[in-house]
């Protein structure tokens, strides 16, 4: 299906001026000394923390970048190429907190799990993503190793990284060479994608770029992500911000590309609002909708892969609000072409809550797009001339015999929606979508399996898991 | 804002070389004698009730039909253009039940104001539509006056004619006589407009037709709607059903442009599926989506404004589903490009109930989409340089003079969703969505205040209205 474009060649020239004048002017600031030396070494100016780049070096190093790469995952079926016309979808990252039906509680490492076996299970993602939720009743420095075990154990699929320090994010690439085999089974294709976010405006901080130097070295895949509401981390302007969101992610880039030529990276976006009222991040809007188009525009533009969120929210509950937000983000992500979608499932209350129902809806919409956005055939023979002889005027075709022939498969069948008469609906409950999910969700658990893995492998990540837990006093 | 397509050239061929086999091979029935006599006329072949059509003769007479024109309200500053890049949104249309809350019931004539009413209040909305819910609590031979009337007096929007026999096309247009002072003020420019809808397949029946006589004579609009539910009234093919609904709808114009050259016409869409497990119509499915892109792409073609639904889903209540449905089929309605949108605001139910609360939430909906879909200006001006070296890395833009400039007017402003956080939601009552559209509409009906009209005018209309319901028994 094609791309929806809406930025004109003069615009993305103004666009482009803009990220030129920001990184030339103003400058942008990495606050971890070794990439302070590594941009010195390559000539760039030092300020300070500053580094006032030159936009001609920042793409030379950005054409070292690769504009798509494979991304294994333990079970070969499971590998993913991001980039090009690719979509891979991973689910929510980041929540502090679950909501499960009426309830909303701190997140546990058991609803970690619970949620990487849905990621598993459904096939409509790609991954179940990274810190799917923040399990706060383990130990916060040993924390780490728990959740990427759990995604390696639950999932065959890609995982994410730790991004929280230099030193878990060596650990992340430690249990992913156990899994497949020794560094050299991941260095030439990536086995672990990492989420780099920028401290906008125009700064990195120093815990997460020393996690960048470690995945860069190792040639892992990196996602660098502008963190942008608009009117807190950027200006009120979207082309402001686009601006802004080029640079960022640029400069970032240009030092992963420097670290490591060829090392596989993600134009990353993570652009809303603030509500000006209220001061509230503000999720699912028109401008987020408008910043996905551009920005899939501006990543093919440098010829890069790029990332965007998903499914996203602002309300409270699994209710309308939920469901026309997540859409009003997750359409145009299919319009824009996004390659990696984070947040694809499960993320409600702007993101500080993971959902159990809301995970369910976000598939039934990610179903319904995967479907929607195939290409449309239209051949002489869909034309279907002998069931219009077959049927007449004034008939009906649920008889006809090229109904009979395709009435299993020709048409989308939802996993969530549904089209019960009024009568029915109500003598068996009158359920809503949320409560449907809410079944949904624990049935889908309940005939979980987990995917096969070898007991060697098994025992050598859960002796690493215990050494450098007792190395971290946990 | 462009457009979606994804027709190539050789599907549109495809298509075309579908719709002039069905009218020359297969014919389209017409039941009214009088419409058998114009096609009989123009030299059309007819086998009993059936017509054959020569698609050149076809085109010839769709090449007579203006590509846009001017709709007349009462208001005149509420009077609309119906095609190019124009879009005009009216509410639901046609549901024998309304749902208010956790009830469901007959509608009633108060129903009917009361939507007449807050389409009137609601600037997203263009037109209240025609039948906004069917008012069972009246007398069926003589309702359509007291529809009118409302329609006529509630709101200064332009409104949809009565099309369930001639005669009543023809009170529809004397009140409209009345309303615009004399049949002269509404001969160039129509003042109401009317939907006549295909038997599919195939077949335009004698009532509907009778009343397409009626308007086409007056040189009031019609729009001309295949009412396609594929797998029952069209084939189970997108293809097949896309090539159905072009036979049908040109057949249709064909007719208004022998019976009236020039007559203001809309190419017609009501384009879902059956959920083949249950037999019921489906609604806000990927099969709608790519309907309607297909839709826009072949009425551009034929140089016809089009109409297509709306807010539309199956569900039966104001929840996610609806939600997520109504999205479905309304923001590609929008990348569609679609003329005139009916089904806007309230539908729920696969059309069979006019929901309140789903009302507000489709109402949300296209303010959110009527913002989105204004071009998107980058000029160097809005790359806010001084904003950026105001704030520098690692501050918030917040306090920012180019924020504080302009944050009230930077962004959308819901009407409905909210961004308040947990704490604060859960303390003011934990309202969902549905909950606070019911406040809504409920304020906005006691803030309603009925556009001015002249008494003389208002007197005419309740006499005519008296003395037909007279005539007619009731």
């Amino acid at each position: 299906m094609p791309r929806y474009e809406i930025l004109s060649k003069e615009s993305m020239a103004t666009l482009d001026r803009g990220w030129r004048r920001i990184v030339t002017e103003i400058g942008v600031e990495f606050i971890q000394p070794e990439a302070l030396d590594v941009f010195r070494k390559a000539g760039q100016k030092i300020d300070g923390q500053s580094v006032k780049l030159d936009p001609e070096w920042v793409l030379e190093q950005v054409r070292k970048a690769p504009s798509s790469f494979r991304l294994q995952a333990r079970n070969p079926e499971r590998s993913v190429t991001v980039g090009g016309d690719n979509m891979v979808f991973a689910s929510v990252y980041g929540p502090p907190f679950v909501r499960e039906g009426f309830e909303r509680r701190e997140a546990t490492m058991h609803d970690f799990e619970r949620f990487s076996k849905l990621s598993q299970a459904f096939p409509e993602l790609d991954s179940a993503g990274g810190t799917i939720c923040e399990p706060n009743d383990v130990p916060l420095d040993s924390r780490h190793l728990d959740m990427v075990y759990a995604l390696q154990t639950c999932t065959d699929k890609p995982y994410m990284g730790s991004v929280t320090s230099g030193p878990n994010a060596a650990d992340t690439i430690a249990m992913t060479e156990i899994l497949f085999g020794g560094r050299e089974a991941i260095d030439s294709d990536p086995a672990v994608i990492s989420l780099v976010n920028v401290n906008s405006p125009l700064r990195w901080d120093d815990r997460m770029t020393a996690a960048l130097f470690e995945y860069a070295q190792a040639g892992q895949a990196l996602i660098l992500t502008p963190f942008l509401l608009m009117g807190a981390m950027s200006p009120v302007s979207i082309p402001a911000t686009l601006a802004q969101q080029i640079a960022e992610a640029l400069a970032g880039i240009s030092l992963v590309q420097s670290i490591r030529p060829g090392a596989p990276v993600v134009f990353g976006s993570f652009l809303s609002n603030t509500d000006m009222q209220s001061g509230s991040p503000s999720f699912g809007t028109p401008e987020s909708a408008l910043g996905l188009f551009c920005t899939g525009q501006i990543a093919r533009h440098f010829n890069l892969p790029f990332r965007s969120g998903g499914g996203l929210t602002s309300s409270q509950t699994c209710d309308a609000q939920a469901a026309y937000e997540a859409l009003m983000t997750m359409l145009p992500t299919f319009l824009a072409g996004t390659n990696y979608v984070m947040h694809s499932a499960g993320w409600l209350e702007s993101g500080l809550v993971s959902c159990y129902e809301k995970f369910i809806v976000d598939i039934e919409i990610l179903r319904m797009l995967q479907y929607e956005f195939q290409p449309l055939e239209i051949t002489d023979e869909d034309l279907a001339f002998d069931a219009h002889v077959e049927v007449g005027a004034g008939g009906h075709f649920l008889g006809a015999a090229h109904t009979l022939e395709r009435f299993r498969t020709c048409f989308y069948r939802p996993l969530l929606s549904s089209t019960e008469n009024y009568e029915r609906w109500n003598r068996l409950g009158g359920r809503d979508a949320a409560m449907r999910a809410g079944e949904i969700w624990k049935e889908t658990l309940d005939a979980y399996e987990a995917p096969p893995l070898d007991d060697g492998i098994r025992e050598q990540l859960g002796e690493y898991v215990s050494r450098r837990r007792t190395e971290l006093g946990d």
